[in-house]
């Protein structure tokens, strides 16, 4: 049993946390007290007695990381903090203020905040990632502590983490379920039936525990229990009251997401016993000592013969091998199609720094989100198209300023037989969308051994696109290519128009530019590869040079590609265009009907991407006089 | 028990379905041939003896639904369809040819097949949303029978389905998981263990049947042990062999994907017993009345006093309640946010036609394709930042050729507080960058109303976006707003520049008007409630008449939104572009920074997308000599 003055202390502690969640938001206007109100109990035990983080250093690998996956909880989240001596009480009550790092939901602009929260299903996904981590990689006793809503247990992307968790017999997560019945618009589904949770998380393969959720010696004893559990993850299921510790508002619907008024603030602090400050020595971990990381080799990137016919998908998977000798750091992440994305030579070589996510993009997604918080680089791949799946899970990954490098193969009409449900065509548009991120489009072997050597090391969300199907070997191996910058690959003082490729379309490009030639029509080519950054000094003098006619041919839909990445290159972005060119005569050949099945090749020509759609364009523009136009 | 007889015709069915499918994948020299064999026995029996189709009507809503998830076991659903004789052996054999129906994944271009599927994990859902409507909208006792991998377990959105449709009780859902134990990669996570996946869909509220999905009696036990089951759902989890029947490939790994070698295939089809030409007549449905929908009363849109406040979530709650009475095939779905996304109105009013999806937005997109393909008219909201989770939902929606309403509110930076995790600040890239898309995005509670009409007959993918804060009424209740069309709101012949916005930023817009006319600078404003399909005229002209200073203002990230719709239309799509006017001058100011917290006009402040930054970039536009720049 825990002893009474334990309990007491415990008690106040989780007071002032209810006393300062409401305080803050009662100051801010807005936010969700009562969502705080039901977990402080259970965060009052974990901050006190169980919760081990160095905040001198939030960077040490030893210490435990809390995850607030519930991120509306933030207030609660922000009161820890404080009652730990992070952050002030003025700064507190700075919550969802203008310019404050005390956001609305939670970000990782405060000690002991890894990622941001807030999208609901997210946190355990990326407590997984983490897991891993400290399970398989640097070997640490450090323990994954995720909150989470009763709500959010209807995400499918919550039972992707509880699959792959005991799986991999994750016994360092400490997953807490706030079963405070009550979700924003009513019950939530399965209300106080605990057992139901406890049955399918047991089903999932993890250890469950039911408590109730303000019996703090309870909650010490499922903590405790957890510890104990050598071979799989524990669910601690906690009943709990919606705004416990303040009656008037107890489990009553229609609170969510609001903060008390006035009276009912000052009412809520007396009935909590007023305003304390109570300050916490949160424990420092044990200074265990990570496992060491391979030994770093040279790096040897592969090298492709000119003419030689490579997919870039299999550059990219020799690539990433190459630079997993090279980087200890690097992880492999693949979504069951390692075989396909070519991550397979990788995890074949790596086995011990690659786990498999079976068909779950979501999950992968979110632990590669909790690896590189843990300082790993994470690649992860799958079929562009199904990247898609995890897209709101890519856009909190930059709320988190998390480092990702992402692959997606068989984009494109181009992958030909297996028809549009397999084909990438939103990709780029969804990645450039994306804040913080790159997006990177290689035609070659060549060119994709150096663009990955390079994503390592970039921060933000980079974005790799690999293409099925074989192309040539167009550059040397010793060519660089700059993140940002561009290839002029075909270019004369007489060019009249500039096209530009990138990726398969890249090589219809040059196969277009020979057809003119014998017509007379001499044509710039540029290779696209970064299209985001984009090379605006390139573009300008193609501009500059063939009086603004620019074919751009992507295998992409129409919105969002690369035509619309150099078409913003010409735009300003607060201020009028800095281009004093020539005016624009822009024409993009993209995707623009649902494609279906077919050869390659059938495939470009039906969707008027290839060299004859390129050939027929540039007849147009320069058949048209220049001044017609734009 | 079944009798011998019926045992021996099943099997030779059996032996058909994969001999077809090695036939047709051996001629198109890829597919699934491996897959497909696995389900045979399952789906030989569900053809001739309870599945219930008339395909001569395949609308008729007595109909079953059958629906492939696994969508690469293509190969048997077509040599089903050739079975029961409504595609010819020819037609078979033209799989994954260019132009052919009988593409590499189901695609709703064949009789029987509702949707599209090849992104795993979805069909549940789809079948999801067609249970929904059986049991609570039409009341048929049409069954819907979907064909699951076990691979495609590992997906999320499939519990969401679990979940939830024993939630609502979906006794009318049978279905078969293909426990084959091979992925495309390797073996799955739970291999030949069909009681690991029992017991998940037990502890998620299904009634689950154990089978050797080989043995023709116990499929048939199965079956029929499902349509007694009255409560809940049924989940048979059927153990089978990949490859079956060819026992060179029966259960070994690397032949996912692969179509067999010529040799192979000539001894597979001897060891299969030949090629067969079974014909079935399939049972048509007892002529079951379905429900009689309510009567629909004449249409009357909520009217807005100009200058008014409202805000447009506000104005689609209402409009979709108006909605609701005079079309009696609305639905509505939300994703536990009804309260925020004001589709509450709707669900209060009409309880009976509208169903809780709770948090699982890939689900509410998957129930909405369903119940789209048996002709109601899905409306679903949530945050538009949270539509995201359902990206690749909304991509194969498309591919399903999918009719549907989405809604998503919240958008942008001017939700204020909450932070950058509530914002929806992609949304318009992602739904612009999808086939058949129509994006829509109003300023005033007007505009909304009339666009939500026009969206419930609109086909193709339909998004709006709308704004949590209020902004005023400035249109009558009595204009029209056609997709496709703008508003031109300032306008004279002395204009300088033109300033385009919509939905928050057409209000900074109209300020800043009133701010340069006080300076003698003339605007032309132009509200782009359309932004796709755009007003190309009216685009021009405004360029025409402006010397080509464009500012487009969004509060959107910016790429692919507002202004990347804006410089698309002055673009060529395959040949020359037809504008003909000055060159333009184009200016977009859009979000570029990770935006935190903040009342609304701060956030719009520092996003620098307020009527200061629209007056900023104004005044750089008219210094700047025309012919200086683009």
């Amino acid at each position: 049993m825990t002893n009474a003055n334990q309990l007491q202390e415990w008690h106040e502690l989780a007071q002032q946390l209810r006393v300062d969640s409401i305080r803050c938001t009662s100051e801010a206007g807005s936010g969700h007290p009562t969502s705080s109100m039901s977990a402080a109990d259970l965060m009052a035990v974990l901050l006190t007695k169980y919760l081990t983080f160095d905040f001198d250093n939030p960077e040490n690998p030893n210490n435990d990381r809390v995850i607030f996956s519930k991120g509306h909880a933030s207030p609660l989240l922000y009161s820890m903090l404080k009652a730990a001596g992070v952050i002030s009480d003025e700064q507190l009550m700075s919550l969802r203020q203008f310019g404050s790092p005390v956001e609305g939901h939670p970000t990782p602009k405060l000690p002991g905040i890894d990622v941001g929260t807030g999208s609901l299903g997210q946190g355990l996904t990326i407590g997984f990632g983490m897991a891993l981590a400290g399970k398989y990689l640097n070997e640490v006793p450090a323990r994954i502590w995720v909150l989470q809503g009763d709500s959010e247990t209807g995400e499918g992307s919550v039972w992707e983490a509880f699959d792959r968790a005991s799986y991999y017999h994750l016994n360092n997560i400490s997953l807490i379920i706030d079963v405070n019945r009550l979700g924003q618009r009513g019950e939530t589904e399965l209300g106080w039936n605990t057992q139901a949770y406890a049955e399918r998380a047991r089903a999932f393969g993890w250890h469950a525990i039911e408590i109730d959720g303000h019996d703090l010696g309870e909650v010490d004893r499922a903590y405790a229990e957890a510890l104990t559990i050598e071979d799989r993850p524990t669910a601690i299921i906690a009943r709990t009251i919606k705004a416990k510790g303040y009656a008037e508002l107890e489990d009553e619907n229609g609170h969510h997401g609001k903060n008390l008024k006035p009276e009912q603030t000052e009412a809520a602090i007396a009935e909590l016993g007023g305003e304390r400050n109570i300050r916490i020595e949160v424990q420092k971990p044990k200074a265990a000592k990570p496992a060491a990381p391979a030994k770093a080799q040279p790096l040897e990137l592969p090298h492709f013969e000119m003419g030689e016919s490579v997919a870039t998908r299999d550059a990219y998977g020799q690539a990433l091998k190459a630079l997993g000798a090279a980087q200890p750091e690097v992880v492999g992440l693949d979504g069951e199609v390692s075989n396909s994305t070519r991550a397979k030579f990788f995890a074949k070589t790596y086995p011990e720094r690659y786990f498999e996510m079976f068909i779950g993009e979501q999950l992968m997604v979110g632990a590669a989100v909790g690896l590189q918080a843990l300082n790993y680089k994470p690649f992860a791949s799958s079929f562009a198209a199904f990247l898609s799946r995890a897209y709101d899970f890519v856009r909190m990954a930059a709320v988190s300023r998390a480092n990702l490098k992402l692959v997606g193969s068989h984009a494109g009409v181009s992958i030909g037989q297996d028809g549009p449900s397999q084909m990438g065509l939103e990709d780029i548009a969804a990645f450039r969308a994306v804040w913080s991120s790159t997006v990177l489009y290689p035609c070659d072997g060549n060119q994709t051994a150096k663009l990955v050597e390079q994503m390592s090391d970039r921060p933000g969300i980079c974005y790799l696109r690999t293409t099925r199907m074989k192309t040539p070997v167009i550059y040397d191996a010793d060519e660089a290519f700059p993140i940002g910058g561009s290839k002029v690959l075909r270019s004369c003082d007489r060019d009249r128009l500039t096209i530009i490729g990138a990726g398969v379309t890249l090589h219809e490009a040059l196969s277009a530019y020979d057809r003119l030639k014998k017509e007379g029509i001499l044509a710039r080519v540029i290779d696209l590869y970064s299209v985001k950054p984009i090379d605006v000094e390139t573009l300008y003098q193609a501009a500059h040079d063939t009086e603004g006619n620019l074919i751009v041919v992507e295998d992409h839909w129409s919105e969002g590609g690369l035509g619309a990445a150099v078409l913003d290159a010409f735009t300003g972005t607060d201020s009028a265009p800095v281009y004093d060119g020539p005016p624009l005569r822009p024409i993009k050949l993209a995707v623009r009907d649902m494609p279906g099945s077919g050869q390659p090749a059938e495939m470009l020509h039906g969707a008027k991407i290839d060299a004859d759609a390129i050939v027929a364009a540039a007849q147009s523009l320069v058949k048209q006089p220049v001044g017609s136009s734009v």
